[in-house]
């Protein structure tokens, strides 16, 4: 008989919040290879946007604090050189916060991809979260089953590691003192937080070294650009640098296209992500594992029909040049595309937490980079096709504004 | 009784080869909006590359004529405003040549995207084309089911459209005049080619303004980057600029990665393609089309399991350096990543022609642009896949290679 | 910021559980439309299968008791004529039981299609739940990931209804007084059971009239005959019978293959339903709703490559024989076939719980009915295809048998 | 350069066409394991049917011909034990007819699934394939991608294994002597055919003792039932029963459901057949090789949208009876149930040419076999899910009907 006695649950381990990576952060506790264990993320953010129908919280967000990690987790006999192998079982919103949400930065306070074209000024959308899909009574006609996964997950750098990076990252940014937004971020204590027990060296060594969790690195790290290859059923080898691998994971999605458009672009939510992991000894060479590699899940929203945008790397601003085979102009000029068609029909703030594929397409005809974008038809609840008669608009209301009621 | 009568084959048009896009050459044909029709086309190079062992044509091959089209044909009805809308409905090889190549140009005649990091000598693969599948004798153990299209596609320019291009790329290639490759390529009449009778002035106004084939544009154009969303079963939406369309084809592909990884990066075919077509009267302003957009085909070939590498925009020639978002320095960087893998196996030039599927990641988490490279494991008769011990070598043998025996 | 002012849980409803279909079943909750709610539901059984290595349990199991339907759940403003709109937006197992299992019946005590052919001793595997992953220790090597679905879903019949059928399967049943196993389950106060306080009168009727639950019928009923088509995502569309609609659920399965091939073929599980339901007022006219149709979801686990098994209305107990048209046989045939070749592999008990798809082939090609069989080969750890050296025998060690040892 | 000489053409195989299967009909041409080659093929009734606007050739069709088959290929070194893998290459109409039809036959001439049920009378519709699509004047706003794929193929049997087939079929025919329509077909050597210079004594032997090609076997053989399958990308592994395997196809399609419900439900075409094989040697016992086993194409017309009608073995002739767990009469419940739903939109022969997918539902839950049959929406013009406000009737014309009229 079904008895208490043989219903175990998977064991749901204490999440550590950490927003710098570091080797000296200290695991939060340790798991065999093989065992199955739950981790409870809070959104990105730590929890600073609410369920509500103002973009106050947006615009005035602490970015200081971001992103937010569970972790680390040390894996049995993990040593330098082995391969962690990560399953992503399974990942869902908290069942008392059945909700995520989007944002639109204020350029003055996050930006995003196109903060300057548009010279944003906060907005959200609320996502309403029920079992496999999301809508919201921002964007209404949308419906959509998410690709849930990570936004950041990584295995911890070695000193050395840390040290390169530091190095290199260092050097871009004296190369481009005055520029804004920055292109790169150093340590920085300001904000640095550890949410465990430590020896105040230790901390201020975290501190003043610790890198941020803004790009993504050898060991993983912020991972918006891997997409549905971590979602729920994707297997993941990740290099090992320190001695139990220890693995944090944060910045929980339902839902993201290719690309975060407006800085914070997925469908960001808290809740909780279920793993497995094993080693492979000396996967590092065996592999030549320079950076992870993924097995995506079988499990996949389908959605056969898609209606492709392209864009090329000329005339961005409407300025008519001919950028030299850039192909994040081409992203934005596909993007400004397929933004100008779906404005015919009545949608703005969509495209970034729509499971879009963004496709790089030839970098080798000189002089235009070109890359495409595509949108399922099917998650909408009207026909988006190209018709002889046109395309019908609708209304179909307003994102979340800022108070002051600035757009 | 099915009777000669009442059998009619869908009408071939004589090719009517051209090597450059103009406003002045005249359409070959005229079709109906509604009727199927087919157009031979020559490979990209006009027959310069057989099917044999050595690497010789490649190394030899002729640049001055590439690419060559098949066209322009004019639609009825069809003027500048409106959208040209192309139903692909096949392609195929001629059935006297079922077979097609891959090659890697030399660094001083054609080059490539790796040209350089691997001083490259010409080399190539030859594949049997055995109905939807291809099998090289260079490259045994791979066996994949193409996505047929073509590799340039696209409705003639306008006198206004021409005049921006040139004017464009050429303040590009004045700010870049000692550039190795060059960074665009101005009109040249040498080589230039219209296979019409035209009196000596339009020949001469074609050869001296005709854009080159290289880039896409507006119009379409060169769509390496387009990859499967002209694949046969798809439908293009194409902005037309001057009466009747004009709308010119070629560059046939068996199959193409989705980044030309070694200039030639496809498999190059020669072939029959078949089209329909219809105006939408407008088209441009109703769909907001600033270029062509795409509805992708429901055929496709489903590879489902895939090994997914990912590249950063850091340390491109193991120079460890920081680049500052620049993505396809990650696609390079996810290219090399794939490629040491399979080199762990044995493998080497296949990645360009197979149906490798790249996307676009973060380009806003400064300073890493990321891009992901998925390879399909079914394409290979045994199995790739990480394993815990390790990957098994095997010897692959060798692309065609130089008569001289330089690699 | 988020609060728990501004987060709160979609309802869990109280069970209800029932084991017939009656009119006269009280709803045991009222939802309203466009409201999202979830539903606990007991295994088909009610509890009585372990967790653990004998399958006693399985051998001696109280058939009277199914199945166990949880509600029923009333819909605001659902009247018959009407459709019930259902969406089945999660299934998952209750946090603490992430685990479920597949049974083998013996010939004597549930049966199943092969009882006879194998004189079947009951024997079972115990399925670990990770995720979206299903594993079991009983049936190693083995890993996929579920399409997990309610086996049993439905609205109350009208007083009409419940007549028809009872007369017409007590038809049935008079014309085949003797057939074991019986041809239909009449009404059986044995065992009826309501979980609510009613009216002796009620409860008695309910008992005498109550239709059993083990046909589908045209108010949805036993599901195992839709499979993927109920699976999280999807969208069905019930004919409504009685004021309110009044659906049940319960048999909650966490895969399933396309037929029950042991009786009790699928993974059970018990755990939690979420749905959200709208209402179409004259649906059963408007879609000529004879019996429920179905969208199904577009989430699905993608196992592209598949190994087909076919059989033929011959031959079925080896006995040569010519069967006529009976795609029954055909279907054994093509188990029986996909049967023999797993097991020079190893497996055994597998098929039932795997994700198989099975298809009707002809059945007017006289006289020989078709049915295929298909099986994802993603799902084993190692090769299962067809190779010039024959297949290598593995031990995949023994499901959980009687504890008296007989097999 | 690409010259003649090395552009060399797969061989097309002279066809030799015949309509029994036989062992003593011999091979019309002989290949090598590993080399592609193509087989001509008529139309399955022989070119009785024309691309014309009446369906009086399908009333008067002469059925004693059919299926007409090309063949038999004997390849070198298959031996009685093998198993032959066959690559089926590529499939498509001749280029001269790019047409294909479907058919409803008369009761008395053919009949069909539901000929009884509709008291049919001759109509046909005639497609139009335009690459990978097919479309008709007969049925407007209608398009989608077929599934090309032979209706027939098999391996000769031998003698032991005719003689077999003779005897149990005989048996059952004995068994039910004045059945209308039969049950199955004896040898009949009215009408036998073999297209090849034969001693009297064997073409009068073929002719006595040939078995009909209407059922399939445990050679293949009819294969209406194997659908996509056998579609072109896929590979078969049938048994071998003579020296040389001697492998026949015939019945080309363009596109089939999964059932023929009109008899001659597909899209009907004559076309050419590309093969290559291969023979693994004792592969019968190797695999358990009781019948063919397939492994589908990765070539597949992906449809995600269904919408999906079930049907139970109850009340087939609206007489309210209950069946006995019968999947036929499940089957044509649940294709009714569509038809009565596709009727609400204006279509009616549709259903038997278009991609649709059957599945068995459960067989173990007496009384009640259910069957389900899923439509893909996407090859239809306009909507056709259900909407609140019910469906809108449109007039889609009328398929050819007979020239007197009669309907």
């Amino acid at each position: 008989m079904a008895t208490e006695a043989n219903s175990v649950p998977h064991p749901t381990l204490i999440s550590g919040i950490h927003n710098r990576w570091h080797p000296d952060i200290p695991p939060i506790a340790t798991v065999k290879p093989g065992q199955t264990f739950k981790i409870e993320c809070v959104d990105w953010t730590g929890a600073q946007i609410g369920n509500n129908d103002t973009s106050d919280d947006v615009k005035n967000v602490d970015l200081t604090k971001v992103h937010n990690l569970s972790g680390p987790i040390a894996v049995e006999g993990a040593e330098p050189g082995d391969c962690l192998v990560v399953d992503i079982l399974d990942i869902k919103p908290f069942d008392k916060m059945p909700w995520g949400y989007t944002g639109i930065f204020e350029l003055e306070n996050g930006g995003g991809l196109f903060a300057r074209e548009f010279n944003s000024k906060a907005a959200k959308a609320i996502w309403d979260i029920n079992g496999v899909y999301a809508t919201s009574r921002h964007i209404p006609g949308v419906r959509f089953a998410g690709v849930t996964h990570p936004g950041l997950i990584g295995t911890a750098p070695s000193v050395e590691l840390l040290s390169t990076w530091n190095k290199r990252e260092g050097e871009l940014i004296a190369a481009h003192v005055n520029s804004v937004p920055p292109v790169a971020f150093p340590p920085e204590p300001i904000g640095a937080y550890v949410g465990q027990a430590l020896p105040s060296d230790v901390r201020e060594r975290i501190a003043r070294e610790g890198a941020r969790t803004i790009p993504g690195r050898e060991h993983g790290g912020n991972c918006d650009r891997l997409i549905d290859f971590l979602r729920r059923g994707s297997r993941c080898y990740f290099p090992v640098f320190v001695e139990g691998a220890n693995l944090s994971v944060g910045d929980l999605h339902f839902s993201q296209g290719d690309v975060s458009m407006s800085f914070c672009g997925a469908i960001e939510m808290a809740g909780i992500i279920t793993f497995s992991t094993s080693v492979i000894k000396g996967g590092v060479e065996k592999f030549a594992l320079k950076q992870p590699i993924f097995l995506p899940s079988p499990v996949d929203p389908m959605y056969s029909q898609k209606l492709v945008f392209e864009g090329l790397s000329v005339d961005i601003h409407g300025d008519g040049k001919q950028y030299n085979m850039d192909a994040t102009v081409a992203y934005k000029q596909a993007a400004l595309n397929a933004i100008a068609y779906l404005m015919k029909i009545g949608y703005n703030l969509l495209l970034s937490a729509a499971p879009v594929e963004s496709h790089v397409g030839a970098i080798v005809d000189s002089p235009n980079a070109c890359v495409t974008l595509a949108i399922p038809t099917g998650i909408f609840e009207h026909d988006i096709l190209p018709h002889p008669d046109g395309l019908a608009k609708k209304d179909f209301g307003q994102c979340a504004i800022r108070s002051d009621g600035v757009v």
